[in-house]
């Protein structure tokens, strides 16, 4: 998407990292005039071949702009670099890994200083960036103006998806995604040690079977869903609890017999145990979630 | 597919649970003549109308047939069931779930009776038999000469799919594939569980990004698969481990900010962190299928 530049807003971007530096190019390629910063100077001249205006501190590249947008290390790195900026007016996007509680309290400081706010999850890495076909998109939460009218340029880098008004929902999308994916690469690690001892079965072989049956799997989590959103549990199991606690003897003693250890999934299949003793066999895994909570 | 039944092999099946029901009537409705036997009789009475002859022991089914599927609660059952059945110059195809060295055990003692010996590994809930668009399969393995005489009567059920000569590789893919669910399944639970103390998300507007996300972060299976081969774990990295693990601080952060245990993920975040401590942030996943491994 090329910006029409004349009536782009003023576009600051702060940390030129792998991240800020993918998103800076992201935004030169498509005409939209840039100021960017970076602690360590020398990150940003490669950038003013390309079109972009240097500041040289953080406080003068956000007076440049109307759009601030923030892409550190983490949320005492945006502290620290914005700590002597005047934000009153300001647009401020944080695209700054950190927790939902962190994007809560760097929201209310912004409203504090005059600035609206704008907390970003990012759902890629940076090859990704400015590279529509490659899938990548940004989870945006809190001040939905700023997004509406933002929303042309925020869309050069990546997709966006705004996921409501709480700023900490974005940072929560983007680790509940990222917890979920780290479970599956724990399975899918698992599943590579068991085959590992058979020469005759090649990984790349597996590999194609594995993510066919996972996908084919996905549809669990829109049961899940259904059964979180009913009350209801038991709601369309196929496989309910019990028949899949039972099973888990199979995947125990097989993971003995290969030389495998089962601690990756000990955790899952004990809280699949527990839930089955105390009478909700009959149910699919939605329990499991609430066993979870701790408060 | 509707068998020709003037040349289908004489068909016994052994077991009449949800999933044996359920294969029985798959072969039934496609004609093919079909011996059955249950240790509780009642349970073939309505199959009966259905078209099929029923056999007062294992061993009478047996010697009605050339071709015995064996779909019983665990391999214990399966020798109890045929201990007292001539199995000479039968093909005996055994569907129970059990681990690869039960189904290599299993081979050997088919194979010391005179019977050639084919193991599945059923990818399928009863709903899926019979019901090709359901997308359901069984992994065979073992007599590559019984798979390809039987198997327009093998695919009556579900999808057939032979991984090889090793009678043990049908039950091992079987365990792998559920072993890699139940971990995709242990982060899907996390993820609702990170998300349930927030009203304004509702888990079914939730479970699609999810969905969406873990779908696209398959091709990790892939690309793992290609360092398992290759030996170079570095391979085709773009996020490393180190990247993963510096970032699983702010998903442990984001847990107890949400008042969810970690315990489901833990296990994996230790092997990563160990991972990078003995020098290995630069790569990728593969090398903590290796760190799984115990000889
Ligand atoms: N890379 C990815 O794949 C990816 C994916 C999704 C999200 N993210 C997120 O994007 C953000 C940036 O990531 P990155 O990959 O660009 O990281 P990076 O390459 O490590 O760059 C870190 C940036 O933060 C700056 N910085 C660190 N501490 C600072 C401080 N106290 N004050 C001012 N600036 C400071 C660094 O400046 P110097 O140059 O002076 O050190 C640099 O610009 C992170 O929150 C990350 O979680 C990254
Ligand atoms: N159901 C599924 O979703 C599913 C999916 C994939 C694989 N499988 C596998 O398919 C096999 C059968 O499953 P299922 O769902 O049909 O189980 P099920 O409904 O519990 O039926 C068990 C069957 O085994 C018989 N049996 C148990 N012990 C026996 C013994 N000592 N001697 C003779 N027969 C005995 C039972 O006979 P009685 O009727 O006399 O008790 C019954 O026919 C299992 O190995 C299972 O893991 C099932």
């Amino acid at each position: 998407m090329t910006t029409d530049s004349t009536s782009a807003s003023p576009l600051a971007l702060l940390g030129l990292g792998d991240m800020g530096t993918a998103l800076a190019r992201a935004w030169l390629t498509a005409g939209h005039p840039l100021t960017v910063w970076n602690r360590t100077a020398a990150k940003a001249e490669p950038l003013v071949a390309e079109g972009a205006r240097v500041a040289a501190s953080a406080a003068e590249a956000v007076a440049a702009a109307d759009l601030v947008v923030v892409c550190l290390l983490d949320d005492a790195s945006v502290g620290e670099a914005l700590a002597a900026a005047e934000l009153t007016g300001k647009d401020v996007v944080n695209l700054t890994t950190g927790t939902p509680a962190q994007a809560r309290e760097r929201a209310s400081w912004a409203g504090q200083r005059g600035a609206r706010f704008l907390d970003g999850g990012i759902m890629a890495v940076p090859p990704m960036i400015g590279t529509p076909q490659a899938g990548g998109y940004i989870f945006y939460s809190g001040d939905h103006a700023l997004f509406e009218q933002h929303r042309d340029t925020l869309a050069v880098p990546a997709a966006t998806r705004y996921v409501g008004s709480d700023p900490g929902h974005a940072a929560l999308h983007d680790v509940a995604l990222l917890s979920a994916m780290t479970g599956m690469f724990a399975g899918i690690t698992h599943a590579f040690a068991l085959m590992r001892p058979e020469q005759e079965v090649k990984p790349t072989a597996f590999a194609p079977l594995l993510a066919e049956w996972l996908r084919a799997m996905l549809g669990m989590a829109e049961s899940m869903a259904q059964q979180l959103e009913s009350g209801d549990y038991a709601e369309g199991v196929t496989s309910n609890l019990a028949m899949m606690a039972a099973g888990n003897a199979t995947l125990e003693a097989t993971a003995e017999e290969q030389g495998v250890s089962g601690k990756l999934l000990d955790p899952f299949m004990a809280s699949m145990r527990e839930r089955v003793a105390t009478g909700y066999g009959d149910e699919g895994l939605a329990g499991l979630v609430d066993m979870l909570r701790q408060r």
